[in-house]
């Protein structure tokens, strides 16, 4: 059973009309809708949003979160600092992170890459038509998932992407303008999963797409930590004895 | 259910009283013992050897078989090239490889790595302790194993192991005499997942030890496709139609 | 000085009206002329085809070369194999190789990376427009060229394509159709460095576009092995003594 | 000409009698002076210490600075967050760093990596042994360099070492306990380049001994921005147009 949290800022759904036309429930609702319907018994699904006390995630939720699903957009510097140690804390640990999106250039995203995780940006009015090609044939966040996933619309997202080389390329987009993305893109930070997943805009109902929503729930499970896994902060360890492992008690074991 | 076919080339345990004693019915078994004790339902496993008609590979084996795990080390010369261009094919297709030990030096290993796959190494008669220690620990292949893996008595392997820079480095070993080596790799290539492992030598009984065992079924596991996956070998596909993707038909899906 | 060879299988130009109006002299000539302007006094260059004795590689060419840039399409069955089992030797030992456009099916390319290295292409008379887009910013190869290329016309070739994962992915390309390809990608094997890059058919003059002849130049300059690095072939080394590597006449020096 | 500023929070030379007498100058000192005797007219080589005014890492010495070797230890918390900031920004604007020993703890490491980098380790007074082995013998940081380098004394760093999965592994090194450690790794992170490498107790001669030297004066090398490169920080980059990039004042030059 994996728990699973979607937070959303929530914020466009309730000012923009068109937005709310695509979203009634916010972002969270359909993507946490569309998470339970694939995963089924597989998962427990919750939902958390910014302006909830805490943003929703207190040490409580974010102890019994195996993978937490981000969106975020235009009000990342509202995101308490706080939460975010809280956040890459439980990421280190172990919790798996899918930041979807503007994410790109949340807090917790970027202070797990380092980076600026900056990129280059077109937002057309109807949108422009985005392909979503396979990299990694056998990586399981693409299983399930026609070559490419067409969308028909998007704003487009473009390199330079400014993040650290990934782990794993997952998929790769391409826009009617001729740009090309890193649309997926996985990373280990401490014993937590992280995964980048580009496509999905407010302004587009992109989350009823449902490959979209395949390679969510895909990612979903992927993140997951083992379900042995300890939730551990990895601090430093002082060993003074030589062949202290020889002492069977002192042998950790990644779990 | 996933299916395993163990292979060895079945040669010093014939051959010598000490190897024999150690296994009996030869290392194959001894594996194929241990993934079944520790898979249990979620395997089916059978064995080959060098000496069966096609080295016991023929395409109805290897069209049944999900993960080959292969152990070879004074017979390599002797597989025919066009076993090993049939087990590469179903490798590039899907299937998973498990190459042990001195399988670094096999024709398939090397076949798949495109580099000489050479390394150092020493034979003392009553072996050297070697340490195993978990660089990837949120690894699949990692799960349940100490930290670090002792085994007392082994022949060293040492760098510089000349094979391509890995996907993901699982294990690195020290040895008594001080030389390191990466000896858990995993590797990509076509739709197949490849995961070398340098524990285990015929002279010392390490594939007793019920944490390689550990490894070796976690490998399986790992190496597994995913159970839809269609084992195809990948061609050169030609896209006359610009939009060939619009028409659903043509869309492949990466099950 | 890098000690540059230009290999061109040298066909298409001679049965092509089309293609010979490109390149009167070749490919060949075209490329070693480009690095030869771009490079000055860094390079001296040669070229070799596929009608020559040993197909202009023998021993003696290779022995004296840094870097080997390789053009080959519809004769790749006829390159004989004890050439690539010397070429492949070379590259091991440290010899760089830059593998332009269809060379991605030719023997020794296939060699070195164990897969299919199979693609998606589409050749439309007119061509279509391919625009490469640099994804590491401060690799060398990418030094000095616009982000992105654009190339007016080019035949189609998409993901997926069935390489290993690159080392470094430096350029990913897009097509008109929407189609991307890991088109700039970069590998080790042994000690030598490989630098695949797919812009350039014979149908079209790609490599008289300057940014293209650019990035194949930075290519030559990044794969040449450093001035004082030995060519040698990695043997199995047998090291009966712990700690030989305290006696200094046993210490390799990687130079 | 490579700008190169090498700072230490230069105390443990300061307080400690042992430390003096291997250090009378600072670590910075003996380093500084050996990449200087190592790359002779290709450098400039100035340094910095905590204890001066923005710990002497203004924006004009940042300005003016290629590369940045770091090394501290007991004063991590001690330096400034605005410094961190400026570091930062200077490094993803392309400013190699090459963080010694124990700065994997300083607070620019850590901001730039995304994880703890904790690490496991062991203080013996009279030091154990650890051998450096090269991994990568055709990086440009291990040319010249034996291979083990053989450190007499040192302190143990062990693995789990909790940083992302290096873009290059250069060396491993083991101890005499037996615990292994990546010792030489490479990151990207913007379009700067980072070396990190573990050797380099303050209580053992270490940055006397020749081959670590050499190391350090390689990854100086390495971590040099190209000549030409621009230091920008990547903003976000807006694109209203379609095709904005066959207008060529808008291409972007990776020089």
């Amino acid at each position: 059973m994996t728990r699973v949290t979607v937070w959303n800022e929530y914020v466009h759904e309730q000012l923009d009309e068109q937005v709310k036309r695509h979203y009634p429930d916010g972002i969270h609702s359909t993507v946490a809708q569309a998470v339970t319907r694939l995963l089924g018994d597989g998962v427990e699904v919750r939902t958390a949003t910014l302006d909830q006390p805490q943003h929703g995630l207190t040490s409580d939720v974010l102890d019994t979160t195996d993978v937490l699903v981000w969106w975020g957009h235009i009000r990342h510097a509202d995101v308490a600092d706080e939460v975010v140690d809280l956040v890459q804390e439980h990421v280190l640990g172990g919790m798996g992170l899918v930041a979807l999106h503007s994410s790109h250039y949340s807090k917790i995203f970027r202070r797990l890459m380092g980076t600026t995780c900056s990129l280059m940006f077109r937002n057309l009015e109807a949108g422009e038509r985005e392909t979503v090609w396979t990299i990694a044939p056998d990586h399981p966040i693409a299983h399930n998932v026609p070559h490419p996933i067409v969308v028909d619309a998007q704003e487009m997202y473009g390199e330079f992407f400014d993040i650290p080389v990934p782990d794993e390329l997952v998929f790769v987009s391409s826009f009617a303008g001729g740009e090309v993305f890193r649309s997926g893109c996985t990373f280990r930070r401490g014993k937590g999963r992280i995964f980048y997943f580009s496509p999905g805009d407010q302004a587009f109902p992109v989350y009823h797409n449902p490959h979209i929503q395949q390679v969510i729930a895909n990612a979903v499970r992927w993140a997951a930590p083992a379900e042995t896994q300890e939730r551990v902060r990895w601090d430093r360890r002082r060993k003074d004895e030589i062949n202290w492992f020889t002492n069977n008690d002192q042998q950790g074991v990644h779990a």
